[in-house]
């Protein structure tokens, strides 16, 4: 080990907390417990059969696949084993979110040990025919996964993807003033951006109404192939590190089993004793905490220094591999054809005594159960790691008291988000005893126009509070960091956990976190085939301040892909909407608040945008999910139009509804429809996506061979992607951003992309049979006002006024 | 300000540093440098006429549209005096990465102080004219962005998306000895996690070969709405945090400007005096570092504390401005409109006393300008920041050394990674003394098989090496950190300031950077319409470890939608390639190191490939970027094939082949065509990508007609996003991940995704016309296979030997 840790912690004795001088059978009792994971972590990795070695190990034992993570598995199994023993003495309600996931094996073990594991897959009993079918599926063709992940019971955390366990622990503990949260972070996850961010969190922990969190730093020392920076730092650096994120560590640093155990004890008495009389403290206090005068605790941290692979092979092809790198995944890979790996293989197997820990039958013994705890309290069975279990539904108040009464269309603008927090107010207000919903987003929340929330609650805060700031609050349930990183894991913890919330984020810096979304769409896809994880409420994305209205921050916050992205991702789990206006903006957000294992992307603008559509009529639109507008179109209602005009987004609506008004006015005579699409994945066909259209309702809404020409709010390509299959496809021509973004006005930023309203009208002309020939005129119009446009903005700086000043007029 | 912070630093005054005890004239000309700057900062967010304050500000002075950041701009300006005269006094080679880059104004204004702006846009003069240029194209439609941009001088940065500042500043740093990069970080820009990661960047630093960073932390104290969590850290705290993190805090705070001038000029001539003591002795004691022995260096980061909007308006409409959030943007937002705004902004920009700062001509006179230096020591002209001025071609080999030896196709495999692990070594042995190429990743260098580097450098390393690890040094050009983040920002500021390197990555985690490879994207785009900006090397990804070989890992590393990412973003910048063997990996690396201005992504596998084409037939092949294979299909050279059967990507094209031998054998009269596409982008139209096909030359390659099974490396709509205009595309039927990913075996992935052999036979059968009738037997002898293959691997847990042991026989 680097730097010569001590081998033992030094938590303060003096606080005569229950695990203080463990009783010599006590320890031996975890000791044995320990010891049997870490032969069931060995035995999913190793073993195809002759689970409990009642015979000697043979080749043909061996799995033909050696899979899986061994490095951190024994390090993973004594935090199990500590807390079972913390969370049976002090009736702990606790969950654990293990950040190295990868170490399966270990989570795998420690829940069947506890039986969780067998209610949950009664095939897996807690015998030797279980511990038989617990090896073999593990990393198997149709077993479980290596990582720990959805199948597995008590975690509400992948760990595939390193970098959010700290979030997701925060996230969980929010709103649960009894929980604690246990988090294990391992000191390559450490390294990363997200992790090393979310420390800060401790910053938005409120120890009144929240529960706690107990980082576990385990330093194994080792990630792949290199050491890790925190297991190098020397321990002045380090701790000065843990005390600058606001922490107080407790180390616990060894490789004598006995020793670590004792040390592990006392560490988490200590921690536990004083998250206990910090949170007492708080809550006695609380008055002079909402005043903003107590101060932030500073909340323990554990330490926790053992060798990488500890207890497996130390030397193997005469390469050290306990306490390194090597011992990352397989320690010992070439079991079935090298008789010295095999003979190391059972040597090491049966350092853990199975025959102490297993009976006959392969049930573990008792004495190395007198740790574990029953029922609910159990790592593998407690409630919160099922969040569905716990799940209200919201109660969402009447849409008609936040709608915007709309006598026709396009003669009102109203700011769509402004509105929507009307109705966050509600739901906000009315959870205020349940405390189950929250909003996220960073630091843009009042920028963003849902302002309206800081009537009923403010945003979470546990530093100092000046005179000057405003909202601020040490129970607010507006969580605003600069981090999307901690924003998404915070609501991805909160949601897992059975509670509601929505994410506000600029459209373009939502990217930040494509690789967290695509893990929590893996998780939810899989959590819905298994009939034991109930539903959670969906993760809803408000993307505002979006790519069309970024004229003053220009280029570099200007991308509409995350739609693209998500899209990509499993059809049962994501959805896509682009509300046009205030109240489809409304009736989007009353469905997505009650939807269920979804990941909701809703688009829209918080800028001035007219009312098109009253509530009843946005109901009914967004119900469909794509509808013609025939108040829009000219159309005379026999037969097929001769363009169809579709929009979706806010920005392309107003554009396509410009244009038919153009065209209804210099060429009445072209029967143009108008349609309008809010839900993006109706476009696709039925069989890939369960709101797909079927063929002959979109052949009946974009017909099947009239030119369509489609302004979309983001890549122009992606409507084509969805929309391929479609017979009308030939004909489609659709506009969208194409990364022509800089500093600009709003009109100039759809001119640069060709998705304005003279464009589009020109597009009619070109592509409407038979048109081109007698709309010279109009469309030399068209450039005209292009080219007028060109010459104003640069004079002026501003949008012409007959650009300024247009609305619809019918 | 937040708990009352001292108002002067307190720096060691023992160094006798030149700046020490500036005397009060040398104060004074700093001041009125930094007034100046303020004066311009504030101009260009508010004048469109009158710039130099000569008549009384009436309304029509005004700008229209009110755009740009106030709050951030007067301590960037404070930075950038202050650095001036450091370089000046010092002789030093320094730039400044601008962290908070929405402060536009700031350093466009410290640019056309020392004339470096002029320089590059002669019309933008330094004087009246010039200076109401400069007011009026700031964030003007047709002018220049509010952000700092590719089009700002001096900038390796845009700084609109936030968290990647101190990355850069240290891929700047690296190999440049003689550099100083200072970067400012804003306390908004340090809640991020990729900026909380990057802190542990100076564990990477060697004090050698390396430049130094000096990281200056601004706390400003309030981001767009809400108090900074770094600003409310008490002082002891946050002092913990930086020591934790390595470095030795020197503080500077207050309000007073002549104060805070003496206070930051001592500092900085602290800092550096440090940096140089740290370096010197670093240099001279290169031997015992070498060995491991001597200590990692305790650099200097300054913390500087002024407040927010500092000189700008105290109170606007009864409401604090300065020093709090409302500073952010535009203070005075109604100046058009409300006479008492344009009283307050007269009375603000006179507060600055321009009459002092500029000559009757509007030039800046001589006193302001005494402490700025000269040439390329500008800020505003340094090379390093215009990378391209420095760019030397790399030494490549002759690929001759690498390739393998195919004397037919499929008959032998090769890792194609480690293969390439050849050529990088080449190249790195070859960059030794000039010390321009890095290879970058989060910890997978050896386990991506490209460990030959470790033959002529090693990975770097500040920390403790103990004597168990392997290829660690003080020196090493490998740079690896469990962070993409990092990764992906050391590598942008090293190609940026005119260097070459290549990041290999876990194709499903480089999601992580989606959004920083948005930004280099976007900068690349812009810079290359400016021909002051000369070209810069590649940003090279090579993707490996891909989503069909996560067989270990399972589900959370599966996801090949990088490439969909990056297609999205301009065409000019975008290239994709996947080779699907050894010797087109080789043609494709030789080729993308030699590019400039591009980013290229490289999806290759680690795993035994077969080799297809020897080294001529794989340069061919990469040279036209798609082509037949004729020894794999069966068409007899007269008229078109009855069927095409198209691979892209290792896996793909594997199945392809297979697939193609079966038909060979089965149904050798079928027709079959085997193309294979290394470059995605030669499947666009010519009118969208530089390397698209003309239409016949794609029709000449696929046809117009006949059916097309296309078995794709990634999610298959990408490829008719791509083709979507072609003739051909009603024909097109694309395999390929569509999120069926579990931990299983490699074959089994390609069944569970239908892009199997079997199944691509089975696509041949269904849809080639008149085929399906006469191929009854066969057709079900792949159902047949398919079956087969679940029950064995449920079985085994193995591929089955028909497909294990499955190679081309022609």
């Amino acid at each position: 080990m680097p730097d010569a840790p001590t081998t033992t912690g030094s938590p303060d004795s003096s606080t005569g907390s229950p695990g203080s001088g463990l009783g010599d059978d006590r320890i031996r009792a975890l000791d044995a417990h320990w010891r049997a994971a870490n032969y069931l972590a060995a035995g999913q990795i190793y073993l195809l059969a002759n689970p409990l070695l009642t015979e000697p190990l043979r080749p043909d034992h061996i799995k033909p696949r050696l899979l899986g993570h061994w490095g951190t598995s024994p390090g993973l199994n004594l935090v199990h084993t500590h807390l079972n023993r913390v969370i049976k003495d002090r009736d702990l309600d606790a969950i654990c979110v293990w950040g190295p996931g990868h170490g399966g094996p270990a989570v795998l073990a420690g829940s069947w040990l506890d039986g969780s594991y067998s209610e949950i897959y009664p095939d897996v009993s807690r015998d030797a025919a279980g511990i038989a079918r617990l090896f073999r599926q593990f990393s198997f063709p149709g077993g479980v996964p290596s990582h720990v992940a959805p199948e597995t019971p008590g975690s509400i955390h992948e760990g595939g993807e390193l970098g959010y366990s700290l979030a997701h622990a925060y996230g969980a503990a929010l709103d649960n003033p009894g929980l604690l949260v246990a988090c294990v972070i391992g000191d390559g996850e450490a390294e990363t951006g997200p992790l090393a961010g979310s420390w800060h969190a401790n910053k938005f922990l409120d120890p009144v109404h929240d529960g706690a969190v107990l980082p576990i730093l385990h330093l194994n020392g080792y990630k792949i192939a290199n050491p890790t920076v925190f297991a190098r730092l020397p321990r002045p650096e380090l701790d000065e590190l843990l005390r600058g994120y606001g922490h107080e560590p407790i180390h616990v640093s060894g490789d004598e089993p006995l020793e670590v155990h004792r040390a592990m004890a006392h560490a988490l008495d200590e921690a536990l004793d004083r998250i206990a009389l910090l949170q007492r403290t708080a809550r006695e206090e609380r008055t002079a905490r909402q005043k903003g005068l107590a101060e932030r605790p500073r909340w323990p941290v554990i330490v926790l220094r053992t060798p990488k692979g500890w207890t497996g092979p130390e030397v193997v092809d005469g390469l050290p591999v306990e306490g390194t790198w090597r011992a990352h995944q397989v320690p010992l890979p070439g079991v079935r054809e090298n008789p010295e790996h095999l003979r190391q293989l059972e040597r090491w197997l049966r350092s853990y005594r199975p025959e102490e820990l297993f009976d006959a039958d392969g049930r573990p013994r008792p004495h190395l159960l007198a740790e574990v705890p029953e029922g609910d309290r159990r790592l593998g069975a407690n409630p919160h790691a099922n969040g569905g279990l716990l799940l209200r539904s919201l109660p969402l108040p009447d849409l008609e008291r936040y709608a915007v009464p709309v006598d026709k269309p396009g003669a009102t603008l109203h700011e769509p988000t402004r509105v929507l927090g009307g109705l966050l107010e509600k739901v906000m207000a009315d959870t205020g005893a349940r405390r189950d919903f929250r909003v996220v987003g960073p630091d843009e929340t009042a920028s963003n126009r849902l302002e309206a929330l800081f009537r009923t609650t403010g945003k979470a805060w546990q530093e100092a509070v000046l005179p000057t700031d405003e909202h601020l609050s040490r129970s607010g349930r507006v969580m605003e960091i600069l981090s999307e990183h901690l924003c998404q894991g915070w609501l991805e913890g909160y949601l897992l956990t059975g509670r509601h919330g929505l994410f506000s984020c600029y459209e373009a810096f939502v990217h930040i976190v494509d690789s967290m979304v695509n893990q929590h769409i893996k998780w939810l896809k899989v959590s819905r085939s298994l009939p034991w994880r109930r539903p959670v409420a969906s993760l809803n994305y408000l993307l505002t301040s979006h790519v069309w209205r970024q004229d003053h921050n220009g280029f570099s916050h200007q991308d509409p892909g995350f739609v693209d992205h998500v899209l990509n991702k499993s059809p049962e789990v994501v959805r896509v909407y682009l509300p046009p206006d205030a109240n489809t903006l409304l009736s989007v957000a009353d469905h997505i608040l009650r939807t269920r294992d979804y990941v909701n992307v809703v688009v829209a603008g918080k800028q001035p945008c007219f009312d098109w559509l009253d509530l009843d009529q946005a109901r009914a639109h967004c119900a469909r999910g794509a509808g013609t507008w025939d108040w829009a179109g000219t159309e005379n209602g026999a037969g097929e139009p001769d363009v169809v005009l579709a929009g979706a987004g806010d920005v392309p609506t107003q554009e396509v509804v410009a244009a038919a008004g153009i065209l209804r006015r210099h060429l009445p005579d072209v029967a143009v429809r108008v349609v309008n699409v809010v839900d993006m994945t109706r476009l696709l066909p039925k069989e890939e996506h369960p709101h797909g259209m079927p063929d002959h309702e979109f052949d009946a809404l974009f017909t099947r061979d009239r030119p369509v020409i489609f302004a979309y709010h983001g890549y122009p390509w992606l409507v084509h992607r969805l929309s391929y299959r479609r017979a009308v496809h030939p004909h489609l021509h659709v506009r969208g951003y194409k990364e022509m973004g800089t500093t600009t006005t709003p009109f100039d930023m759809v001119v640069r992309n060709d998705l304005d309203r003279y464009r589009l009208v020109m597009d009619v002309i070109d592509r409407t049979p038979g048109l081109a020939a007698r709309a010279v005129a109009v469309r030399q119009r068209m450039q005209d006002a292009r080219t007028r446009h060109h010459a104003w903005i640069r004079e002026h700086g501003t949008d012409m006024p007959e650009v300024a000043e247009w609305s619809w007029t019918g």
